[in-house]
């Protein structure tokens, strides 16, 4: 295993240290307990965002703290779930009085966490709504999950949900402009290489070299089915049918589509992937007027790329397209 | 070779219409020639930037094509220069009368073939100067390089020359902004593994279970030396030293601190070398005033990170803050 790494104990806190000196006017990293929060605190009464998980799928969730996004991200060990006391730390830090809403990947380790958090916070008479991302129509329950897995769709639920609290939505407002983007939001991958978790030191699975894992989860549980390696545009069908068939699109809809690099796959490759994808959705009469093409919820280093595609409203596209200010995702 | 690709031959072109479809209004795609402009045109009298290079390191150059910063790039075949006429018909779709400057990595391929399209434009009575990227410290010469190379620094000169360009400085006072960056800049990489050129199928270079290559080039050319796999710490010492020892920096200057992934580097490792180089930095005296850390110049899927090290004034410091809004690099 060759990785820019110092002590594999130590990644998580050592890549935190340098991710808060890159990035010191969006946010600000508190060690103890580890989390991270927005430089500049929202405004009293607007709803807190937190969100959290392993680490390992950077920018996610650290890199989507800020203006516009979360106020809070609560960064595991690789590939774990982070403690409830992480998660209460960082409720209590961002919280103006107006409730917090948290964003939740559907993987039993971080639900248990996020929920003992909750009832540990109500105690504490703060409002708390959860809303649990399960966007990958790969697989019904996995190595890790009861139920759906949530990936890269969390992203959208966290940009959204985030322009719904920025522009002052009460708690039950915020959470249901979050969970109508779950309700309308799928997610499926593919692996042609595994990830390798430092302290482990071998891949995660073992696929042959002319082997791709269609369906693959982004800490490399299993997907439906391994295949002969085929070209990119049978493999862009053989992930985006699924979602399609989830989302039941109609004639004439808008949707995001959104082309995720899993770690390690060229950009030139996902844009490649990204072009066939909205043939395939305009060929159904699918219209795609709002886009995102990178790494942007990733497993390590594993090749591999996921399709996500978000059923689009109004509403919905107007708080895509409100400003953001977070070190991975910035517009105006 | 597994990749998400189709006919490799065709895997440029298919990869830069995915390309056009997702940033329509950011860039518009030429098909023949090929190459990539603005979709909104600068303001008549601004001096055109145009720069390219083969593909395989995107975002750069394409990625990086948008107000504040180029207004065309030239994409050659994988790791391949643009040819003459492709470069001819950039320039002559963006200059808008007041010159162009070309932004050219120092490989002998892309030299040769700017040269010539800038013979070819001068008798048309464009006014075009050049500038010759080569902030690689590794070594003197190389595999497809007279003299030091020109690596991740050329996003550098593209953001703060652009910057130049857009606020209305003429051709000479932008060269001499784009020169001035390229005196002030040095990098130098490491990879861990090597990238597969999708038409050629197996690795550019074969590298142990244990080895690394120190001073790696961007397609995947030979270093300074081979040495055994070591601890993040070291390694970035190693690449960071050479860099600090060609810039000749004095205690108290500022400096752009720019950790670059090569394609298959997790975030997370790349932060953490950020936060060694960083502190390496203040310990020398250095002051880090900006950063800039993720995936920008890449070697398709090499794992491995390079540093570079822009040493700024304040004018270079409020080009690079300058407002740009690109595909890859977007900020106010």
């Amino acid at each position: 295993m060759k990785k820019l790494l110092n002590d594999p104990e130590q990644a998580v806190h050592e890549s935190l240290e340098g991710f808060a000196l890159a990035h010191p006017n969006d946010i600000k990293l508190h060690r103890d307990p580890l989390f991270v929060t927005r430089a500049t605190p929202a405004p009293h009464g607007t709803v807190a965002l937190i969100s959290g998980g392993g680490t390992g799928h950077e920018p996610l969730h650290t890199g989507f703290v800020g203006d516009g996004m979360l106020d809070a991200a609560v960064p595991g060990a690789v590939f774990s779930a982070p403690t409830p006391d992480q998660i209460v730390a960082a409720i209590n830090e961002v919280h103006t009085g107006a409730g917090a809403l948290l964003i939740v990947k559907n993987y039993t380790g971080d639900v248990l966490n996020f929920d003992m958090a909750v009832e540990l916070t109500e105690a504490d008479g703060i409002d708390i709504s959860t809303v649990l991302v399960n966007d990958d129509v790969a697989v019904e329950d996995s190595t890790f999950t009861a139920g759906r897995r949530g990936v890269a769709g969390t992203l959208l639920v966290e940009k959204i949900a985030g322009a719904s609290a920025t522009r002052g939505d009460d708690l039950a407002a915020v959470t249901e402009v979050a969970q109508r983007v779950i309700d309308n939001v799928a997610s499926m991958g593919v692996a042609l290489t595994a990830p390798t978790v430092p302290h482990v030191g071998r891949p995660s699975f073992d696929l042959l070299d002319d082997e791709i894992e269609i369906g693959i989860g982004i800490h490399g549980e299993p997907g439906r089915r391994r295949e002969k390696f085929a070209d990119a545009n049978a493999i862009t069908e053989a992930i985006l049918d699924p979602v399609l068939s989830d989302l039941n699109l109609n004639d004439g809809e808008q949707v995001l589509l959104f082309v995720n690099g899993m770690g390690a796959t060229p950009l030139s490759e996902l844009y490649l992937v990204y072009g066939r994808a909205h043939k395939l959705l305009a060929e159904r009469g699918v219209q795609v007027t709002r886009s995102l093409v990178g790494d942007y919820v990733t497993s390590l280093e594993m090749q591999g790329a996921s399709i996500t595609v978000l059923r689009l409203d109004d509403e919905l596209t107007s708080l895509w397209d409100a400003p953001v200010t977070t070190p991975a995702l910035r517009w105006t």
